[in-house]
């Protein structure tokens, strides 16, 4: 029997993913060859290739509008140093809304000058800061939509002088935005969209070629923008599996519908944290808490035992907390069907019972 | 019928280790739950990536050596960047054989002064310069052991009064050498060792720590290290599968084992080279010719057509040259087997009766 996979990353994705995936190791297009041994430049994977940018493009409703899609490697954390490397001239702002945040933060610094315009560090981390202003005279805003260890969530975005960059690793193509207010948006596919192995760059070719140091060619995004993603090798399964995750969200209907779906189960699961007298939310502001991933935590700790034995029981798998802030986490990514919701919500109501 | 596959890279791997990479995307582990899906800080896939670090010391003849196994990403064009961001204080000294080591030594330029020792340039690098000196003021010595493009190989290194590092992307695995030589080794997966998506980095611990410049994180090897390869989340598909392939060359008797078969493909096949009235190789010295991409010519451009014709009703594939060489060039890796080899060698025979 399949799990109840609660994983904050690498995640669930649809079993039809897995199937076509599985098969494509052994015979891919039917080409009596795995697709982990044809070349990166053949006509199949290039198509491969080409379709995944196109349908991330297509999903955010930045087609024709002057952005490039790019899988590049290395994850979130090479994004760190890839944003500072190509944009950051003078001085860049960034609001630190967790450990990611903080991480980006730490590289840019290298780079050049940083100013933090709000941080949410000193109550750990549980609440988005809103009202501080991005001064124009800085190269860019950086901001992290998700904070998949604390389970916070950015609904609203400020409206800012300069570029945005946004680091949507864990909550891309959950949820509708207006994606053309944002400049420079990655996301490590593991979270969302994909295995681990490759990162997602969507990226407005006006912002480049504005830094005056020498780039290394590798971490130089019009370097991959003018190969097509295709500068060296690209973590081929990797980008092959993220296409088939968005082919099968575009058989959902889209990002709207699935944000339909996402809404439901986030809400059926705050709602039991919420009502259950045993649990407790470890985001207290309703508009602050992540639709990806629910963090809460058990009041009284003589109780943890139950819980993870009737969780365990239920094949419920993935829910343990991230170290830095203990308790549970609960990721409810686009491919977690709203059954796997309920039955996590039934195992609560049922350790309250027993309690 | 599987195809007898020729490809560069990606490149063939063995049959067994694709079925059960396969498997592993439907269920790893008897978890119920995909490859794909699970935290890379599970004890499952933790367990993975020590083998992988500990086969590959192994293979090496490295293990207890004072040097550490790292899987990481981006390919060797990121170790072209991170060499010289680790390693290259004043000056770096290269040895230019091909394409891959004149991008290596393009992104060395970009850190320092980098004085390259000789070159086969001038001659399409068709050859491997020897009895050049190394100076003893320098950071390091680069070479590349294996020229995918052009078909030549490193089957000397020289003695070095500096510390040595060495791109073996495309012949590592392959024969015995002394690997203690070697300071630093990296390698592609994807030609030699695995899927595309991750990079293998073999390094000595003692090498690090000499430059003053800032590095990155996500570009320091010493973080690496300290982290045990899991800094951030690592390609957990292509890490397993390059874990499975070496688990494979184990069973095959190790790299002394495979290496005999290594050269039975290569003898064969260079062999008809010589012989045959029609096909002419790219590299004139014997010395000089890589066990790994054997390039070859059709000397009367009219018989093309024939020799493609009878290849592909052969169940051959990728056996075109790159696209800066021309020609053919057949990949003959670890786990292609002396039968492929054979059945490319009687249409070279064939084409040469009917011409």
């Amino acid at each position: 029997m399949k799990k109840h996979n609660f994983s904050a990353g690498p995640a669930i994705l649809p079993d039809e993913v897995f199937k076509k995936a599985s098969q494509a190791v052994l015979n891919f297009n039917n080409l009596n060859l795995s697709l982990l041994e044809i070349s990166h430049r053949s006509k199949d994977f290039v198509e491969v290739m080409e379709r995944a940018r196109s349908l991330a493009l297509e999903h955010l409703g930045l087609k024709g509008k002057g952005y490039h899609a790019l899988y590049l490697q290395g994850g979130a954390s090479m994004q760190f140093v890839m944003v500072a490397y190509n944009l950051l001239n003078n001085k860049a702002t960034y609001l630190n809304t967790g450990t990611w945040s903080s991480n980006a933060i730490k590289e840019a610094k290298k780079f050049g000058d940083v100013a933090v315009v709000a941080t949410s560090e000193s109550n750990g981390f549980n609440f988005i800061p809103k009202g501080y202003a991005i001064p124009s005279d800085a190269d860019y805003f950086h901001c992290t939509s998700n904070n998949t260890i604390y389970g916070t969530q950015m609904r609203q975005f400020p409206e800012s002088p300069i570029p945005i960059v946004c680091d949507m690793s864990s909550d891309i193509f959950s949820r509708a935005l207006d994606f053309s207010k944002f400049d420079l948006i990655y996301a490590g596919a593991q979270k969302n969209m994909g295995p681990a192995g490759t990162t997602l760059v969507i990226i407005k070719e006006e912002l480049l070629g504005k830094v005056s140091r020498q780039i290394p060619s590798i971490l130089d995004y019009s370097i991959h923008i003018k190969k097509d993603s295709m500068f060296n090798t690209p973590s081929v399964f990797a980008v092959y599996v993220s296409m088939l995750n968005l082919e099968w969200l575009k058989e959902q209907g889209g990002i709207s519908a699935i944000e339909k779906k996402n809404d439901e189960k986030a809400e059926l699961l705050y709602n039991e944290i919420d009502r259950n007298s045993i649990f407790e939310a470890y985001v207290p502001e309703k508009e602050d808490r992540s639709l990806m991933n629910v963090t809460f935590n058990i009041k009284n700790e003589q109780l943890k035992a139950l819980f993870e034995t009737e969780a365990n029981a239920a094949g419920i798998s993935g829910i343990k907390g991230h170290r830095s802030v203990g308790g549970y986490r609960a990721s409810i990514y686009n491919a977690m069907p709203i059954e796997s919701v309920k039955v996590l919500v039934d195992v609560m109501k049922h350790t309250e019972q027993k309690a």
